[in-house]
């Protein structure tokens, strides 16, 4: 791992490393944020952040003003990019396909499948070179914004015991029912709604053999509400299968940085109950 | 007035506007945050925020993480871009002359004298307008980051009761001495010392008929602070001339959005004390 960027911050240390990933076979950038505890060698627990379409590991870590209150609960961020990229990786002129829109899973269809593994990447690849090269502690939350959001509700739900805490911002919580969902699932894993189901919060929730509590804010005034993020059919599988939810929506918000800024302070202090329950 | 972007933020609304500017002669971006009481109709303080070489009126609104504590005071945020830009407007290579590279300051030497008029359009033109279009009163601070920070202490200092505070991260406190400063300088001023004296903080400290306290944050990690910084050469003129300084020397920070983001805190507390000292 070679570190690119550092800056104090909060008494703590913004980090950018860049590493040779085996899950995607191309070079991964990542934020890391040391609170003021990791800095002087104590294990803290690591909240996960994904990003939306669009974005690198820059955006959270420069806009989103997470870094106060990890330094408050002493949590480390890591804040990886969205897909692999660069020359010899697959593309699509699109903005909400290939590069800088991985949707957190594997590609099992051409010509996604050699690099696309973003799963891998983030559940098992990242929090291992995280737990070497860090001060962490096997304590791990996960949260994202839009297709990110998406990334942290599907991970929570298919992978049970890796993490303790789960939130997200205006997350696209019905992939297989919105056009950015079906265009990326039917290009990454083909044209099987079973294999789309597997990567479905609405769809796992029914499924789901843990009762993490999901924490969700979406602003009312998101240009994507209505045709893909569709929160209330999150509600619904919920209410249905007694899966707990705080579902808020937000007068006025809308899907930028702005919003998740504004609540910020909430998700955090969420994942610490969960993660530093002693406190 | 012409609004281009709005986004709820902390209760409040960041908004960015676009006016034809009759001191710059260009059309000027500016970025205004109203807190929840402005948006209630309340008049409130303004704090102008000035930024640094190459930054448009983008980076301090979605970067500095200072929505929050305005939304806490109750204070309008204005942001304006750091030059006139456009066709027709004179240019640099250089990132540090020219377009995003204003100076605050009125230039008098060809090329830049039709156009760069920055003081004038930042200390008459800017409040003018805001206090017509917004809630806002007639109690002013003005803050800023490096070349930014020389323009908050700068016209605080040329203009005595404009400002009520001023605060600066990382400043410019002595530009006839250091190369950033010289080079503008004598570009906009041509070659007069004495017009030099006029747009220099330390020069100015010493003819101060105002003991406006001076709140200033330098990270002693900035890679432009021996050569272009010399806050030292400020604490001199403060300790002399009897003038109020806060100079903070803040231990491994840099020149970055990080840095600013990790203090902002205490400069808008700064602020509201003087600007709404009911409270």
């Amino acid at each position: 791992m070679q570190r690119t960027e550092h800056h104090a911050s909060f008494g703590g240390r913004q980090e950018v490393w860049q590493h040779a990933s085996t899950s995607t076979g191309t070079d991964m950038k990542v934020g890391v944020y040391l609170p003021p505890a990791a800095l002087k060698g104590e294990q803290c627990p690591v909240l996960y952040w994904l990003s939306g379409l669009t974005c690198t590991e820059q955006n959270f870590i420069t806009k989103a003003g997470a870094q106060q209150f990890a330094a408050e609960h002493n949590l480390i961020l890591v804040a990886p990019d969205t897909s692999p990229r660069g020359e010899g990786v697959a593309n699509d002129d699109a903005y909400d396909l290939g590069q800088g829109a991985g949707f957190y899973l594997n590609a099992t269809q051409a010509p996604w499948a050699p690099h696309f593994r973003m799963e891998d990447y983030v559940v098992q690849e990242l929090p291992a070179l995280i737990e070497q090269h860090f001060p962490a502690s096997a304590a791990r939350g996960i949260f994202g914004h839009s297709m990110g959001g998406h990334g942290a509700l599907t991970l929570a739900l298919r992978h049970p015991g890796k993490y303790k805490s789960v939130s997200a911002f205006s997350p696209i919580v019905a992939p297989s029912q919105v056009p950015w969902g079906q265009k990326a699932l039917k290009a990454y894993r083909g044209d099987d709604p079973a294999a789309w189901k597997q990567h479905d919060t609405v769809a796992l929730i029914a499924g789901a053999t843990e009762r993490l509590p999901l924490l969700v804010d979406q602003g009312d005034a998101d240009e994507f509400l209505a045709e893909h993020l569709r929160p209330e059919l999150l509600q619904a599988a919920c209410d249905k299968a007694g899966h707990p939810l705080t579902l808020r929506m937000q007068p006025g918000y809308d899907h930028s940085y702005y919003f998740i800024a504004s609540f910020m302070a909430d998700h955090l202090a969420h994942h610490a109950r969960a993660l530093r329950p002693e406190r």
